[in-house]
């Protein structure tokens, strides 16, 4: 064992911490990750990794700090399985949630951009929709949050902030289903969305039922979301002074909760879809909502949408690219304004994609027609839902190839190219004499900013080599 | 002189090379170019290229021999001009026209996927949709295009390809005015769209245009292509034995000149959305189509849908997540299949985006309900719009975080990992025993041929470098 030991000491370390992560001893993997921070992933000859000891024996805690500290979970052993697997095939559903919650964690393995209205506490559980035994129950359980929509603005409530400078935050109000039981039986008034359940893994409600009469109603410990429609809250309103409706939505619906704005954004579409679609389009008559509120049937027996699968019977989501234009130089941008926006401000360029069309050649399209530019390469960035009512905003960054800008003033007030220097006085500086931007909360936002962290003035290069480390880092 | 040459060799050998490029010395560019060719790109103290000379005075061939040999068409001068900028300020339209074609080109500056569907020989040049004289007399036009639609199938011919063991080649048939007068005037009957104009500069046609009657019909030059259907063509038939509708659709739909295929694409989408939205969703109404076929306008006067922009006005696009699923040992991908696809097909899993959802979550949730498996990080790739009837395919590559398939019935048949090296059988040895895929002409089967790319079994590293380099290559 001496012998092993002065051989190879570091096969040891790595022993040591299987051990604590196998018996549940969180501190100490803490601690021996602490002086050993490259041993997180080390793994044994069977290719076990301490995520891997930790999660075959349930410790939770174990497989939190192994988290912050950043280890991989798609590591695979010899047999195949990841961490998550082995969680999964031990019945650690706890354990297993953690580590699937792939975009969670304090430090997750990759950077993806989250954008505003693309964060969410709900998982949609489609395979709900059809289940309409479970849909009633969740209807009337105890948990399930409802959330009120009029004339397509949510129902909110600020938390305070009035005495503070800042804007004042506000939040969803949650209703139970007593909350909403006076709409729920005027269902030609009314419209109902399942949203999904809660994401988050309720520990705490889970150990608080051990009580026989919980666990009954609760079988599956799911918290279901809807959204609910209404015409009329004035009674609703009178008793609730400090709810009221977001209205108008824009800019008003920014300030939410980045994990609420994903579920406003989800309602809000599927709503606004229901209230401009209320006829079948193929043959005009009247329809029925089916399926927790993502599908229309048509009400006419012999009518040809009944017939197949078409999209007239789905929620509509249009895709609409928007793109910031990178001159030739790489040390400008391209920002325009239309003339309803509020005066100074510039944003990036957009349009809705066409029929038949590929992203790409919609952003060229676009900044050819409205700005007169010529583009050469696009590079996909991230998107954003934005649910006014319901388009899917897919971020690109566009470089170009001409310079000679030529406004459609029928499409756009103007467009400039801004410099660097401009854009950091305007983002970084705050100072915002000259133009401003659109809130942190746009995508079109976030592509503005990538402008920041590119190195300048090389621009042979940074087609092939800057414009992919940008998006990359 | 002798001095400075002795001196500054290289500095001598690109002034002659910008010398020649000026003088339009084509072969001699190219000559040059083939003992040096790093100094393509090499610009003078004024940063002017050979490119900007050539295009400087108009000298077609130098500008194609300098794109041949990759030269970087987006090189700015010290007046901030790129070459683009420099033909069109001096007026030579035709090597703007080049230049501008920025994905045309033998050897283009970046790689881009171009995906079946997604290649087109049109400008849609929606400026027009409103200019409703210019539809007019287009419409008539000599040399306008129509190509036409029954049951939303194309109106098609065989190119020979008879007796050769490959597939025939189909083409579209090409109608002027005179073939579609006899339907132009049944407006009950047909639907029009005007698709847009060519894209090519047609130099044959602008030098053959010098007669002046040619000159007063045709101003601005441009050949304006519509598509047409029509409810009955059996006249046209019996006339035309060798012309036929291709029906049904897929796979025939594949055969088509790739350049075509993207036309096609398009007229297929807006006719299809004709064809399903005939009646206004909002208040069931009769509607009349407008703006070239892109618009449709409720007839009721006090229809919600007049008052502001709504997108029941607008064709529909649906954006569609297609994804190719690595296995965290970077070694397998996830093919997957419907009962309904030919036995012993497989492909990637895909799926709809929903309301209020980014691409990302619409991959992770689809894989996760089609099969089970927990998805971390998710990848552009390319998109191909998909006519059946307007889908806009987004191909991804996602890798997995767990291993373990859990195929849910209701969406698919089976789901299984395959190795690479059973793909490779499959893709490039043509050994469809086992199983095969898509053809090529689905972005499926491109997103496939990917994991072939990668190199092996390198997997903590993959995610962060390998997924990257993969698409850039």
């Amino acid at each position: 064992m001496m012998t092993d030991f002065e051989k190879n000491p570091r096969q040891d370390v790595i022993s040591q911490l299987h051990h604590f992560a196998a018996v549940g001893d969180a501190a100490r993997v803490k601690a021996l990750l602490s002086y050993s921070p490259s041993l997180v992933n080390a793994a044994t000859d069977n290719g076990w990794t301490a995520l891997m000891y930790g999660a075959r024996n349930g410790h939770l805690e174990v497989v939190q700090v192994l988290l912050e500290e950043g280890c991989d979970r798609s590591i695979v052993n010899k047999s195949r399985q990841t961490a998550l697997d082995i969680a999964k095939f031990w019945g650690y559903k706890h354990i297993a949630n953690l580590l699937a919650n792939v975009k969670g964690g304090q430090r997750p393995n990759f950077k993806e951009c989250e954008n505003y209205f693309g964060l969410t506490l709900l998982d949609r559980r489609s395979d709900k929709r059809t289940d309409s035994k479970w849909l009633s129950q969740k209807q009337s359980h105890p948990t399930t949050v409802y959330i009120l929509f009029s004339n397509l603005s949510p129902l909110v409530t600020s938390s305070g902030g009035i005495e503070s400078s800042q804007q004042p935050e506000v939040k969803l109000c949650r209703l139970s289903y007593k909350d909403v039981e006076q709409w729920m039986k005027q269902t030609e008034e009314v419209t109902l969305v399942f949203l999904g359940v809660e994401l988050q893994f309720h520990m705490n409600l889970l150990s608080a039922c051990n009580g026989k009469v919980l666990q009954e109603v609760e079988e599956d410990g799911l918290v279901a979301w809807f959204a609910l429609s209404v015409n009329s809250a004035e009674k609703y309103k009178q008793e609730h002074e400090d709810h009221y409706f977001l209205h108008p939505p824009m800019p008003a619906l920014l300030q939410l909760p980045e994990k609420e704005a994903g579920v406003v954004a989800q309602a809000r579409s599927v709503l606004a879809w229901h209230s401009h679609y209320r006829f079948c389009p193929t043959c005009g008559s009247a329809t029925k909502i089916v399926e927790g509120g993502y599908k229309k049937t048509c009400l006419k027996e012999d009518c040809p949408s009944l017939q197949g699968v078409h999209n007239t019977s789905y929620p509509r989501v249009d895709p609409v690219v928007i793109m910031q234009v990178i001159h030739p130089d790489g040390n400008h941008c391209l920002l325009g304004r239309q003339k309803r926006f509020p005066p100074g401000m510039f944003t990036c360029l957009a349009g809705f994609v066409e029929p038949g069309e590929t992203i790409e050649d919609a952003v060229r399209r676009e900044v050819e027609e409205e700005a007169g530019i010529k583009i050469g390469q696009v590079q996909y960035v991230s998107c954003q839902p934005w649910p006014m009512p319901s388009s899917l905003m897919i971020g690109c960054l566009a470089v170009a190839v001409s310079t000679e800008i030529k406004v459609d003033k029928n499409e756009i007030e103007d467009a400039c190219w801004f410099t660097r220097e401009q854009v950091m006085e305007v983002l970084i500086k705050g100072n915002q004499r000259s133009f401003f931007v659109p809130p942190s909360q746009a995508i079109a936002h976030q592509l503005i900013k990538k402008v920041l962290h590119r190195e300048g003035n090389k621009h042979p290069l940074f087609k092939k080599t800057n414009l992919i480390i940008l998006i990359f880092k």
